[in-house]
Order: C-alpha cells, then structure tokens, then sequence
C-alpha cells in the first residue's frame, strides 16, 4: 500500500482517552496535533469544550465518546450526553453500544434505540447549528452535521454479533462502527490480560457486512504505520490510535 | 474479629458491574441476593429499574455508579445520570471522581463540583419522594434520601491526592467515599496488569482522614471473608464485591 503522511493524516483520529489525563496534558495533545491534517483528535467529554477552543480553525475535527468505555449508562444518559458534547462543540461522536443487549440478543430493542439516539443528536445538532450566527460558522452554510460512529467492542463479540450489530448501525442510520474502545478487560484462566483491540479479522467482517456505503474505524492496539496499513487494507477508513505522530513519523514519502 | 453471616451481610453491595451483562443475568443476579440481607445490590444505570422491581421490599437496596469507570463524562452528563438512575429507583449512587481534576490538582473546582453534585442528586431526591403517592414508599415518610458515595480511583492515586479527595467529597456532603472502580488499567513496564483494588492502607488513610462521621466503602479484588475482614478491620463499613455469596459461604457461624 503506497500512503503518503498527509493521506495517512486524514485516515486518523489521534485520541488521548486516559481517565486520568490533566487539563495540561490535553492541551498540550491538542496543540501537538494542530495543523498535523489529522482527521481528528478525539478526547473524553469533560474535555470537549477545551479542544475546541484550541483546534478552531485547524480543520482538524473534535470526536468524543458517549458512555464510554462500558455503555451501560442507559438510553438517557447516552442522549444527554451526546447533546453536551455538541453544545461544547464536538463534531464527531463515538456511541459505545449497549453490549447487554447485544449479549442478550436484543436486535429489535437495540435498533430501536439505536435509531432514536441518532436521529435525535442529527436533529439538536442540526437546530445547534440553524441557531448559530453566520460568523461563527465562517459564513458556511453547508456545515455537515455531527459524524455518529458506534464502538461494538468486538473483542467481546461473536462474528454473528458483530454482523448483527453492524446491520442495527446501518439500519439506525450511524455514519460508521468502529471496532473497539480498548479498555474492554478480558483475562485467559490464569487471568493474564488478552488483546482488547482492532483485528484485521473484525474490520473485514465489518466492511463485508456494512458495504461501501458506511465507514469502519478500527482502533485499539494501533501502534505503528504497519498496524494502520494492515487495518486500511481489510477496509478501514478511519483509524483511532494514540500514536499518531508516531506513526505519522514513520512513513518515510510526504 | 468476630462477625456473623448476617453482620457481614450488612456490609456488602453485591456488585455485578461487567459491562455485557445482560438482562437475565442481571434478574438471576438479584434474585440470587433477594432474601440476604446484603446492604445493597450494585448494578450498571441500565438495569437500575429491573433491578429495583426484583427487590422492592426485600431490604436490599439498588446502588448503581455514575460515570463509570472513567469519570470523565463531565459534570451535566454525571448529573443527567444520576438524576435518571434515581427516577428509575436507585437509593445509593457510587460517582466516579472526575480523575483529570485531580491529577491537575484542581481542588477548588473539583469540591465545588461535588457539593453542587451532591446537593443536587439529593434535593432531586428529596423532591421526587415528596410527589411519589404514600402507598408506593410504603406509608414511611422518613424514607432517607438517596445515599451518596464518591470513587476515588486510589490506586491512580498519590497519598496525599487520597487525602485531599477525601476531604473534597467531605466538605462536598457525600456520605461515603470508595476505593475503587475494580476497572483501572494500570500495567508494569513489561505490560502485565497490576492489581487496581482496595489496599488495607488505602481504607486506613481514608478512614484516618475523613474520620468517623462518613463511610469508607473498600471495593476492586474483595473476592475472600479474609479479604472483608480485613477491609473492615482498617475502617471500611461497606463492601464492594461480586464475590458476597461465595464469603458469607466462607463464614461459618449464622
């Protein structure tokens, strides 16, 4: 695969998600990654209005997460969520699925929820924008509205799961799934730690499944330019990985 | 120390907090708790309504957390959850300390965060009861308000961060404070995964700092009566385990 820097820029979300990480240490990261042509930055929610302030104007865009990593926090929640990422200026928003029922089997339930959870943050960040003044849009009209991105935490899933969770994002009307959050824990018997992350396995899955139509972001585990390789060639359009720069340094052609 | 089936009992939340649980694991998990005598019942924010239907009027009480694990999802979004999980029944609420604010060291912020947390979850409280028809609380008007616990995260933590945290969820008014989450990732150099529980020292610091008049609850890694034991001994008064069927097995006397 033949990837210049700047091509493989616009394939990656550069995420710091550390719970621990400072106000400091995400500014710093915010700043680092200004004018590096990354497709985004995306960081926890607490932290969604600061990144904002210092990526205006970058073209690099802000992606947060919703009831991340477990979403077990409920359809509310999730919703209220989402709506205060918006209104503090995310552009894009990575949904973690509601893994209790897709473990339960619960498709008919989980679209359901899935549809309205789209719909409505498509339509509050539709009225968001109709609100805002021209100047402050840069006198663009055309403002897509925010990017929604479903986390299926693949690890933990079956491949009839996965499938089944990839048809309820596409029916439901989200712009892409992404593979992973990379802090799902899950231990072999003598409870040592397994990987958690993308596999090239589980995004050609998800690209069969969802056709060409709909993105697939892999992310967890994503250390190195090969790693990113290896995801775009099973189909991936966009990459969530910590080391961007790094990886941004080691491919060698502008 | 010499403690009955039933004292320890009291002492525990019974927790089942593994983000693909579903449905009927989570009707089967407190059925199984229904009848005890446990403290509590701790469940995700999307099974709080099941879970109080199941055990309304077995004296158990339905905790659930709030913005868990990572605590990161800022204050409206740990608000909007809290407020949903008490709508829905919950009668404890285990928050999860904004970790970013304390690793920055930002106490001020964080302690006037807390108190308009705390404030606010229980004035919501108070008022949701004072419009819930007599019939429903059981003809008991001094129902006490939801009860208040702040995670600290401690093995993130520095000692003296323990130490301000505890005082910041004092002065906030919260009625406990709790080690754990259970689900940090923290690993050696070598990448293996560290322990990330209650410690005895962490409960003697907390309880040496917050003194006698707040609850100290030890959770993450209590899988043993050995284990409780000695939680309690170091000053916890509540329990945090998935494991309080297998101690009150483990303890021979009624």
């Amino acid at each position: 695969m033949n990837l210049g820097k700047k091509d493989m820029a616009g394939y990656i979300d550069q995420t710091l998600l550390s719970p621990a990480a400072t106000e400091e240490e995400v500014s710093a990261f915010c700043r680092e990654a200004y004018g590096l042509g990354f497709a985004g930055v995306c960081v926890n929610p607490s932290f969604v209005a600061l990144a904002s302030g210092i990526l205006r104007g970058s073209g690099v865009k802000v992606c947060s997460v919703v009831d991340f990593p477990f979403g077990a926090g409920g359809f509310d929640s999730k919703k209220e969520q989402a709506e205060a990422a918006v209104r503090h200026g995310a552009e894009e928003l990575d949904f973690v699925i509601d893994l209790g029922l897709v473990k339960g089997g619960e498709w008919e339930l989980l679209e359901k929820e899935l549809t309205s959870l789209n719909r409505g943050i498509k339509e509050f960040s539709a009225c968001l924008r109709a609100q805002t003044p021209e100047r402050q849009k840069g006198g663009n009209e055309s403002v897509p509205s925010v990017v929604t991105k479903l986390i299926l935490e693949t690890c933990l899933l079956s491949d009839d799961e996965i499938v089944s969770s990839c048809l309820c994002a596409k029916s439901a009307g989200f712009d892409f799934v992404k593979t992973s959050t990379g802090f799902a824990v899950i231990k072999d018997s003598s409870g040592r730690s397994l990987p958690n992350g993308a596999t090239v396995e589980a995004v050609k899955l998800m690209r069969a499944t969802v056709g060409s139509g709909m993105g697939v972001k892999a992310s967890g585990g994503i250390r190195s330019a090969a790693d990113a390789f290896a995801m775009i060639e099973a189909g991936a359009d966009r990459i969530g990985t910590s080391a961007g720069i790094k990886i941004l340094g080691e491919i060698p052609c502008g």
